[in-house]
């Protein structure tokens, strides 16, 4: 069995290499790619059976303009952008790509904290230009800080593991308890707790109805003052205007590598924030990952072909 | 006791805070601070009872130009720059600040490693730019490459734990074997083995006589291909001639954040490599170390005129 069309958006062909694309138009007689913003997006919707998608919204409306649906494959491992109850009503796969990144995620977070409290970014551009002088620099250790992590899942049990390694004094909160985890030194505390007291802070939740603007206003107020704050996850876990009032005050730093799914004008409020600092979204890039990560989505497309779908997120 | 004239050269008073500064006067009755390459260091320190400097060579000359020299503090921990036999025999101490920027540099190693792995500096520029696209980057993990470290003492043994908390193959070579570091599942190799099979190499040896040009040039030519080297010991360590023949090539990057220290002809000539990553030296600065560092080096000075020297170097 083979699709009748393809249709690719919200994230470049290129992203797959030319291996995996020619693996997937072995099963499908068409293949297309629209940006998620064109209008031609309904009408080129209308005779889809495969749609295979990142980080935009695919709601109700979209599933309606395309009655031929029957997968959705999130180039992601995040899928809170797919309404997947009411693809499930409609009797559409909805499949995702677990846990291809966890390694290059966790690297990237120590990455960027050690960036910020060692100025690399300044040191390297310092040096390049001729100028050695260590003056103005000044920097902490991440050693016997207290670290925080919301959500224990892959990604975030691996950089509480590694946060441990670097000697810092390690909390979590998470859904459920997790006890390996709590035997090898990482800290159990509530929401509020682990806010307010972090001097790092990382999220690493699952984007859900129930996780969305999961650091709300008041949350915001609590993060300890000096805190560095990175977020690896969708920004809809955030509310935005609060967090802006918060940088506007200077004391705390802000980082996050998703600004690619973000309103302009969410993103224009963070951007002119010095102590809010952006990169692409580059956490999940890694060799590894990209290899694990096209093999797995391109996996799940044959898999479901054959009646056997693979980490299939609305069963 | 007090000393007549206390002589600073090779570091600028201002890396000393107002706090240990007003402590460092009231141990003389005079304070000078005079550049290496004045023209003025010979007369000046001819009536200088108290010398402190970094990383510039104290040699005979210096010395002998020094009739009332009683007391060497070296602002660093490494004091290979100071001839201490000369200084032993002429009845001058000699004192250094040991173990304070352990953590510091460990942690500045990993960053350096992950800027450079994960490209973060390009990246961050960009986004500042507003190009948020991650075309175009790649990279690689820790986990599970293999990690080289030369000399297992305070610094390199704190880097091999944590290369080892990355998950990655950690070996090391040092003069004696540390069987509790080998309990860990630090493996001990020879330098040979250890420099052409790493895929990360960090250098952690004290600067003696037998250890400048370490890194010789058959030694270079046998890096492993796509290797990282990282130095944060005096380049002395290496022959700068063959490392830039390396650096032609290629095949290899180079990191290390002692410039400063370097001839204006070596440091020109491996500037010019886009895969030789230079830094200010600032591996040792955080807070943390800033001041454990001038706490010792202003004790190691009242601790001689007490009579009870401490972290003297040539006993």
């Amino acid at each position: 069995m083979k699709f009748k069309k393809i249709l690719i958006t919200g994230f470049e062909e290129s992203q797959l290499d030319a291996f995996y694309l020619k693996r997937l138009d072995l099963l499908s007689n068409k293949r297309i790619y629209v940006p998620k913003d064109s209008p031609n997006i309904q009408k080129e919707l209308a005779d889809t059976d495969c749609l295979l998608s990142k980080f935009n919204p695919i709601n109700k409306e979209w599933m309606d303009h395309a009655p031929h649906l029957k997968y959705i494959g999130v180039f992601a491992t995040g899928y809170g952008q797919v309404d997947t109850d009411y693809a499930k009503k409609k009797g559409i796969i909805v499949c995702n790509i677990p846990g291809y990144s966890t390694e290059s995620v966790a690297e990237f977070v120590i990455g960027m904290i050690l960036e910020h409290i060692r100025e690399l970014e300044k040191a390297k551009r310092q040096a390049k230009e001729g100028n050695y002088s260590e003056a103005g620099f000044s920097a902490c250790e991440i050693k016997d800080k207290t670290f925080g992590v919301l959500g224990l899942g892959n990604i975030g049990s691996r950089v509480a593991e590694l946060a441990l390694g670097f000697g810092a004094k390690v909390q979590y909160w998470s859904r459920s308890r997790k006890k390996n985890y709590e035997q090898k030194g990482i800290k159990y505390e509530n929401p509020e707790t682990t806010i307010s007291s972090s001097d790092f802070l990382s999220l690493h939740l699952v984007r859900t109805k129930d996780t969305d603007l999961f650091l709300n206003k008041q949350r915001i107020q609590k993060i300890k003052k000096g805190a560095v704050v990175i977020n690896t996850c969708p920004m809809e876990l955030i509310d935005i205007k609060a967090l802006s009032e918060r940088l506007a005050k200077g004391d705390i730093t802000f980082i996050f590598d998703h600004p690619d799914e973000m309103s302009k004008e969410d993103l224009g409020q963070l951007s002119k924030y010095k102590n809010c600092i952006i990169y692409p979204p580059i956490g999940y890039i890694s060799n590894e990952a990209r290899m694990a990560k096209q093999k797995i989505f391109i996996d799940n497309i044959e898999q479901f072909l054959k009646g056997k779908p693979t980490h299939q997120v609305n069963a």
